[in-house]
């Protein structure tokens, strides 16, 4: 038997926490890539899940980071935490998901060992998406910063009060607004909590930003659709009562008090793989149930 | 000189509180309602700032719900503060607000002595406005009651998951929602909250309730507006995590836990008294800038 | 074999037209009320259809009109053309649908025998279902009436302009608005048209109509819902160049040029029979794909 | 008196039709710009208004295309006019509106003069805005064409039913829809009837196109950005019943029937003259009432 050699020779793994589902894929997948003669690095949560297998384990994200393909066990929420760890480094990612189709994570198991053939032996489909990174600054000091692949999301925290607070795009005002908070969203954002908020889809090829009003107060406060290398800054009202919230991707970034300001910007790049013949077009009629009615 | 006979004998006061604009405005009403030799009673916040002036305090609620009419001073907030107060007492309420024409207050300052001539005597338009009810179940003990004129809001509190619950109308199961939350509004509140989460505009007179789901994961989950007798009921998932909050007119009712229940239901009217000649139509056409654009 | 009796005598027939998959279920619906003795009369298409069979055909409205019972086979808009037809006399209606759950023709042709043992038995329920009813006015005389289950739609027909027009409701002007158009929909069609116009789902046991603007150039105009006995006046702007349509569910009822006032109301009742156990919310459910996420 | 030299030698006039309030503006106008001694040419409909002073007539496009700026006196109709006209020439567009802002037409007739003599001095901003056009191909022939600055809109004409058709982007299957049709709408366009149709507002410094359906049956559809580089098709479903128009700017350009291919693409690019400070987010806010509501 003829192993082809593989044009990704260190391949990470990442897999979801808390899922049991992952077992059973994470085991076929060691398998396959031990079969390829490939070194394999599983991050904590995989290497506890496969605990009588012979892996090694990556002790750090430096560790990952030095693979040439991170392979990414889980739903869209394990991948996009794989990206912003991995974002500064030069890897690769590569999503499969427990059963359920995935915007990020578009490999189904049982699709998995014919797709890595041909992901491994060079034929795939390559994209680069963009992380956006926020910075929070309490009078001109910045108190803290985080990194999201989907959104950047400052919301109101307490809910007696709408959220007061202003925009502005690289220096130029664009308006106060009061609203239960504001969703800055890269494209690949585009089909999550911004969709929801009423934003439009946007092409994951696209340079682009997107900053949706969350239940705005003043009804033609609509979905702004901007460059991707525009700096948002969104200040919160000095009068604002109650509280806010930075969210990275969903996860709690910071506390925001009246005075804050949010600094927005794209910053660093991954690499996502796709079996060749991936369609954006397709995932988003089979996530949407585009065409279902006719 | 006649005096006219008002058809109003007490006359109750109730003032918007931490705001400095009211003064003037209780100032002009107390001397307007001294003139005509009518009974007052001013709530402890107008009292305070009518130190000077020869009022009686209410000191407690039902010396208030004695009155034949109860005059608030201030803006929508305060009307929905003092329905809330006041709803179980057999007493009419007028709204007179501070410049800014509010849904429910619809008597400017300038305008106020003429219209109250008319109202006192006997010229005027009165409608009934119900409130809702929450009652909070926490394995079928009821843990707090809340009553709202506009609207009862679930929301999630802390950021990180969208929240999920199940809905029930008068027993039948609806659907099981992941959002920010829901929206039940009467049609007092449908200008409110509900309007800003995407809901119609109900006519006040209609009984009839909305359910407005707040930035649904289903795009297709729509608002609905049901018979206003419709008991409502929302379960909190037992497999949600984190938290959720019931607010009864934007006011924190209660922390919700997974498995919580809130039971829903209209209880209770206030009469709300409008100079002749009002008309709904006219506010919304203010309000949300009809016909501008023509 | 002991056949019960059925409460229903006299049974009608309404079938869609030129939709070849009618055929089958009409033959098996004839054997079955053949087989329980009942008398049938068949509209036209259905007769055609069923040459060779022994039916009787209803050569006139008049006929069906004085069935006890009209079973409608095909879609939602074949019981619509025959709650049109037939509201004007004492009959129920009864929708099979063709493979496809309708939110009005809601027995499956798989489940149809079941079904109709039960509701011929009397074992069903029914609710009753408004329509209404426009006339359009040119200086003061009416031009055409039409009558609609779902909807009136008054829609811009060439497309260079937006249609200008004033809305009242019992004489109170609402708004000049410009937009595509207005829809005018019963509970029964808030699931139709005016929900892709953005207008909420409204139980259809309620007494209410909703207007949905259609595409408006103010983006504060909003759905408004209001009591079903309201008489809901459009007018054509004088101004208005370009050409309007009135569409009572869909059917063109009349051109519609500068000037011309559409007088919509209320008028004449269907009852709709459904099998015990027929839940609305189900239907809504399957038809909007909730809960699908979950 | 010292004359400023103008970069700006030739200037073509495009008035609005068919308004009276123009006249006034293009005489001082006209009076300004004798008075800088430069060249004028006015197009027909402006040269009716000024029989009785001394300028030029443009008897055709190619004159006003030789122009080095031409200004054009009306409101954003007029100015989309002008774009589509002079697209292929190469020269600078100006708007002056009647008293009304408009997005493109943004200098007041009252700051004409202030602004003018800054823009002949050469101080202003230029930006370009690009224009689609779109081709119809039946049966492989291409039977019309059109240009436009704000939309392509295929709409369905006879209004009983919905349309269906399929769109394609880059030669990748998006969907099939029902509704009543689509907006293709540049960046300038996404202030217009996009907007109105629940599109996003997209900088007009972006390369982007937005595909915005109008009342879709679907209700998950929803508006999709793509790169302003996309060749995006429409094709009318062979099954449709009823017809279709295709519209470029609000004007109609072709019929379509079954089978009928509508290509868009980016094509041509205008320049856009604005006085210094110009700011499209002031303009923004102004139209659509930002901040009103604080």
């Amino acid at each position: 038997m003829t192993i082809e050699l593989s044009m990704f020779k260190n391949i990470g793994i990442i897999a979801k926490q808390g899922d049991p589902r992952v077992i059973g894929c994470l085991q076929a997948l060691v398998a396959y890539l031990h079969q390829r003669q490939l070194d394999i690095m599983v991050d904590a949560t995989g290497a506890k899940l496969l605990s009588d297998q012979n892996v090694k384990i990556a002790t750090n994200t430096e560790v990952l980071g030095g693979c040439d393909l991170v392979i990414v066990v889980g739903g869209d929420g394990t991948l996009l935490h794989a990206a912003r760890l991995l974002a500064k480094y030069d890897v690769s990612l590569l999503g499969i998901n427990l059963g359920k189709l995935g915007f990020l994570t578009d490999i189904c198991p049982t699709e998995m060992e014919p797709h890595l053939n041909a992901i491994l032996n060079g034929i795939f489909l390559e994209e680069e998406r963009f992380l956006i990174h926020a910075e929070v600054y309490r009078e001109d000091e910045c108190l803290s910063y985080a990194s999201a692949l989907n959104d950047m999301v400052i919301h109101r925290w307490s809910i007696s009060h709408l959220l007061t607070f202003k925009t502005t795009i690289n220096g130029h005002f664009v308006n106060w607004q009061r609203s239960d908070g504001i969703v800055i969203a890269t494209p690949t954002g585009s089909t999550a909590y911004a969709l929801s908020a009423g934003g439009p889809i946007i092409h994951p090829s696209m340079n682009a930003l997107v900053l949706v009003p969350i239940c705005p107060h003043t009804l033609s406060s609509r979905p702004l659709v901007v460059d991707g290398d525009s700096c948002i800054e969104i200040t919160i009202d000095t009068g604002q009562t109650g509280q806010a919230q930075l969210n990275g991707d969903g996860i709690l970034s910071q506390h925001l008090i009246p005075g804050d300001r949010v600094v927005i910007e794209k910053r660093q790049y991954i690499r996502l793989i796709h079996p060749q013949g991936h369609d954006h077009y397709a995932t988003l009629r089979a996530k949407l149930d585009w065409g279902k009615a006719l």
